[in-house]
């Protein structure tokens, strides 16, 4: 037997108290039977909407049964699954990570693979079947729901808001489970290492947040540690900031700190920010037609041209070995800290002592035990899950309203899917998708953001939230993201 | 007034409680004056030796004075100082960092040092001056004691047991404050990244942990999230293995789990590993001779030109162009990792799917908030310092016996650092210092490991201990290092 360590022990046999709202369920004459699977990356609290179904259906009915599809829609087309009893439950409550039947990446989006889940889940004979993912899952999750019922099946398909990057957020959805824990996990390392850089005194450290293209995890890690500049991408994007322009603003700031004698500070870079620099965006689209193409640098545009040459060495390695097997530069993997890093230090006075350190941020915040937040929002997702399936709700997701609110006043939601889709163009066609949300500039939290960086800048006003607490008095256990609207 | 947060703010308003030994202090009739110095790196903690050492010299005496020099060393040889009264003091009790008087790596070593030292120190009346440091510093402590001695100063020499690193140990320091809490904080990390490991089935983490030459970091981390495999540079130049072997261990792990169907798991790598890889040492020390002669590659050994052939090109380029101020191949700047991962990738046999990430664990460990065992141990290394200077104990380090006992159990001890010392080549010269101390592999806590990591290699083990906790349960709160003896 592993050995486990005394918080995950306490962890397992702690039970998230709900409102009533929650438990007030539908009952039924006859037991449901449901599947469940994950899909896409991790997210802290995967395991308590799991419990949270769990724990809802069987007071549904008591011999209610819960199935869970195996390493992500693939378990669905493939039809592998294991069941998930107490026993099965048990160990995994309030844990981080997925793999109590594990996720993965593949897609059921094609009218092939609509048909073979249909057939699976009638065979099966789900009453219900539960998606846990992000925008693009729960886009995928609305067009099976409608294959679905166009086919007269007796699943119902019900969506659960999963993604730590914050990006799958509407009037119905004030945040995405996982977000809070993961940049609470972000914020504990940057406030540790704000207190290094004002000790030591010494160094810059460009801090890399994961996140993918929207700025949402930097701005709450911003809001959370107050640094002293914070990259956010879409502001980059609508002042139309050149890779120069971000570049002699970052030397500004450190020529400005030198002269108040600091040679140290901290800097959040958002793993996206490359897609939003338009000269970056150029580049990058422009290298992926060359390529595809079979030709070589000297078709580069005049500007693209410029904008490479300012690059350093080894980035322009990145950007052409690195690709991804359809060709294309792999953005998410260029090392933008270090990119910074290098173009600040040849743009700097070279009398101001500059010393810098990259600093990543990622996969440890996407299986960290759920916060307080999410280990309750989370159980309450998997109940309103419940209720959808028992009333028959088919193509919705599952949401909690008043979030920023007590938990006390969280009430149960069922928002229809199709309603969140909007017209885009992916590869050259049109298609309904969940819109991704970026920040947005001109509203709340971004402007609370605004209007506190100047005062950052120089005076260090670093704060340090420290590790996430699971016991002690509610102001410290019970925070909620401060960029929550 | 810059936001704080509220475990900062909760963390301030906490007093450690200590066994009676500790308050059965010395009375002293006249007021004591005392000096503190933080030297070298940072370890969490250090506020807590500060506030414990102004607490008990209050005891000792009302009207007792405690000044911190500030910024390391050169704040003694510069007469740099601050006045630590409880205001000063109070905003720092029981938070990370050194920010309090801040550190520096200059070292108080050569005569003219030493009379400095001692002018501004009797200028000033010091009853005692406190030096917070790693091995190196402690010496210096000693030689510095020894000149005050001789010149029949006023002011006693003591020194305090600081290194998250964990090489400053003998049979009077079981362990130097920080240790224990930056292995929590990247025990943390490795635990969530394990999980994630876990869920996802697709990555192999690479992850480096800081601690200088010596693997006390790492073995701790082992024992606390028990990866699939721990690189111990100990045992590797016990055993002489070369680069080639460790880098086939690590494939023959890889190709073992792929057998299992596990293409995924945990490896973890000190960050002075390469100082314990025999050929890896010899080719460094001889890039080091051809550099300082200007000779080229051509002149290297044949085994030395053998193993920087075996080499990823970023790594050649590494040992070639990052040099330090003395034209030294900087060791610890090496990205380990990524050798690690280049070097296994090629070994592989190409059927086998490898992924790797590469992690850093370093920065974010030296000024988290202390543990509740550091916030304990250096409050009582405070107290145990006054309680040296009251006695005009001069060259003693203060040390805690029974750090593996319930608190009510540690008592306070006066250690002479001169016994501590030992004869080593220094630099061609003989020079007494105190010994690093090396993870011994015919002892514990390595015994244990080595016994328990051929179940870690294939079963997945991993425990997550999660974000340290300040309140709750005992058994939670107050666990110690699993590798204290």
């Amino acid at each position: 037997m592993p050995r486990t360590s005394p918080l995950e022990e306490a962890r397992r046999n702690f039970i998230p108290q709900l409102p009533e709202a929650f438990s007030r369920l539908a009952q039924s004459e006859t037991p449901l039977k449901v599947g469940v699977v994950l899909s896409g990356g991790q997210a802290p609290g995967g395991h308590n909407v799991i419990s949270g179904l769990f724990d809802a259906l069987r007071s549904i009915h008591p011999q209610s049964e819960l199935i869970g599809f195996v390493n992500g829609p693939k378990g669905i087309l493939s039809n592998d699954f294991i069941s998930l009893n107490e026993e099965a439950i048990a160990p995994y409550r309030n844990q981080g990570g997925f793999h109590i039947i594990g996720s993965g990446r593949d897609k059921i989006e094609s009218e092939d693979h609509f048909s073979t889940a249909l057939r699976v889940c009638s065979e099966l004979d789900l009453d219900g079947l539960v998606i846990i993912g992000g925008d693009d899952s729960n886009t995928n999750a609305y067009f099976l729901s409608d294959y679905f019922a166009k086919h007269q099946a007796k699943t119902v398909v019900v969506g659960v808001p999963k993604t730590i990057d914050g990006d799958l957020q509407n009037k119905d959805i004030a945040i995405s489970f996982g977000f809070d824990t993961a940049t609470k996990i972000y914020s504990e390392t940057i406030g540790n290492i704000a207190k290094d850089a004002l000790s030591a005194r010494k160094y810059y450290f460009f801090i890399k947040l994961m996140g993918r293209s929207a700025s949402h995890v930097a701005l709450e890690c911003a809001l959370q540690t107050q640094p002293n500049h914070t990259l956010i991408g879409e502001e980059i994007a609508e002042k139309e900031m050149h890779l120069e322009e971000v570049v002699n603003q970052l030397a500004n700031l450190i020529e400005e700190r030198a002269q108040h004698d600091k040679h140290y500070g901290l800097i959040l870079i958002p793993e996206g920010i490359i897609e939003f620099i338009p000269d970056m965006k150029v580049l990058v689209s422009e290298l992926n037609q060359l390529i595809s193409e079979g030709k070589d640098l000297s078709h580069l545009s005049g500007e693209a041209q410029k904008t490479f040459s300012l690059l350093p060495k080894t980035i322009q390695e990145q950007l052409l070995l690195d690709r991804d097997p359809h060709g294309n530069v792999q953005v998410s993997k260029i090392e933008t800290e270090k990119l910074f890093i290098e173009m600040v230090s040849k743009k700097l006075d070279p009398s101001i002592p500059f010393k810098a350190q990259g600093i990543f941020c990622g996969y440890e915040g996407r299986s960290a035990m759920p916060s307080f937040f999410d280990t309750h929002y989370c159980y309450a997702l998997g109940h309103t899950a419940a209720s959808l399936i028992a009333a028959k709700k088919n193509g919705y997701m599952a949401t909690v309203q008043n979030l920023s609110k007590p938990i006390q006043e969280w009430t149960p939601h069922f928002s229809l899917i199709e309603a969140m889709l909007h017209t885009e163009i992916r590869k050259g066609k049109e298609k309904r998708v969940i819109k991704k949300a970026l920040v947005e500039c001109s509203r709340e939290p971004f402007l609370n953001f605004a209007k506190k960086r100047k005062t950052w800048k120089l005076e260090d006003s670093y704060v340090q939230i420290g590790p996430m607490q699971f016991f002690g008095p509610e102001e410290i256990q019970e925070t909620r993201p401060l960029s929550l609207r």
